[in-house]
């Protein structure tokens, strides 16, 4: 089973520019993280976008859509950050139904000490391959689908919600 | 759903005992991982020995088994040394066919610079949520069945054997 | 001999806010630090003010000396914010004529992956020990005399500059 | 000013083989720790050889004494064992006077998460240019003579001894 990653950006991939010291973005770091978690998983690494979930519109989602029906694998990780990705699960979910999407992100970059982005890592590759077809969030340790889940921004946490 | 950790040691949990330049086992980081994750899964933890799964023997996985048995939790993950993972993973396979148990190791430390741990761990949870019954090992972003997987030992990953 | 630590804030102690996504100050991390270092010097460490240097006006650096003076300690290090460490250092300099004073900072924040805090703060302590009266700096793993350095902010190092 | 730095190993340099779980040496790490450094001093870099310091013997000590000797910087930084640094130390202080040199180590090795490593290099950069001629070990943010100095090996610190 090969899986395919789509790239967005978010917490996730942010690092810190020493010389401004404001948090930026530069290149992926999920095969570095694949690499430490002595994944042996088949996937294809897809960078679509780099950018801050705040800032999506609905052409960037609408290009997020785009890539997960133009893939030829049936699972599929997009990487996100966590602001606006309940918002993007739920719009993919009305369109597609004859793959399993998980989103993923994180509240702490990677490179920062004490990220949750690999523990998060861990899961979204286990539940791209378990769940069954359609739309879902990967986070906190559970899984969400896509229509029914919104982040909490008091608690940093996310919570099924009622359809 | 409530996940019951069992814990028996292995690499995961080891410490570099700074006086005697020594590898040992103090407690487990399963707590603290789980925290750094930002799992919101209802969990129970249990300890039932701290060692190297190389010295383990038929008394301590029937100990093991004993536990899984006992415990009122339909889903439980257990931390165990990957050197006999697939021994253990084998033994359960033939007597727990009620519960979903998935048993998962790390490579280098929890404590050390660049371990597998949290990755494992995240797709550990992941996989006792949503795979059958049965006992399962996950590791290197994949799942085997209990009966038919083994640790490559010249590579340091885990395969698939046939039944 | 006993070292004081005034702290004054600076990229060395910023923390990342995973609710906002910006960092921010809270408490020091001198403390954890030295521990991590095995640090046995006796120290007394007074927090003076938590802000980004960027910020700082006359008055702040006026406390900063007023501390430097009434300190009874003969040896200080002050944490500071790199952005316009010179500037406090040249100040001190020309009030400072009989204790050690060691200004170091850092360009990466001590809670990330790859700071060079640590590294700066074990020169800073050892120079402080070792150097005369006077005020310094202490960073790149070397010491400048208070009064003729300044940051190359395009390059994010030090250099020294004709008094 | 120019520093040599003299590599022979100890618990600085060790790593984790994750196919034995044993502790072994590869190469040295002193490149990666001064880039983590962000160090800007002019050095030369020279592997002796790769030991626990438990193993070292007469005829190393002698390697290490005819190196020091040989080169043409003035000021040495030697990374070494804890176990037996004070006798190194002490064995050099006798044979060398003209130039200054600082053993320094760590007791956790550098790629582990917790490791007074880069501590130790930061102070002993600090050291070698500000310490008169003469042989010192700089550990626990501290400096003691090359031959009044012991390793307290319960408490796993250095401490001084009477000549």
């Amino acid at each position: 089973m090969k899986i395919k990653f789509i790239i967005t950006g978010g917490t996730f991939d942010k690092e810190y520019n020493e010389l401004t010291g404001e948090l930026f973005f530069k290149d992926t770091h999920i095969n570095e993280m694949l690499k430490l978690g002595r994944s042996l998983n088949e996937v294809s690494i897809e960078t679509v976008m780099m950018m801050d979930s705040l800032e999506m519109k609905d052409e960037h989602r609408k290009m997020i859509l785009d890539r997960c029906k133009k893939a030829k694998e049936k699972h599929i990780i997009i990487t996100h950050g966590t602001d606006t990705m309940s918002e993007t699960a739920n719009f993919l979910s009305h369109h597609i139904k004859d793959k399993t999407v998980v989103l993923t992100g994180a509240m702490v970059p990677y490179k920062f000490g004490s990220s949750d982005g690999l523990f998060n890592l861990g899961s979204a590759i286990a539940f791209v391959q378990t769940l069954p077809k359609g739309v879902f969030v990967a986070i906190n340790g559970k899984y969400f689908e896509g229509n029914s889940v919104r982040k909490n921004k008091q608690k940093g946490v996310f919570e099924k919600v009622s359809k």
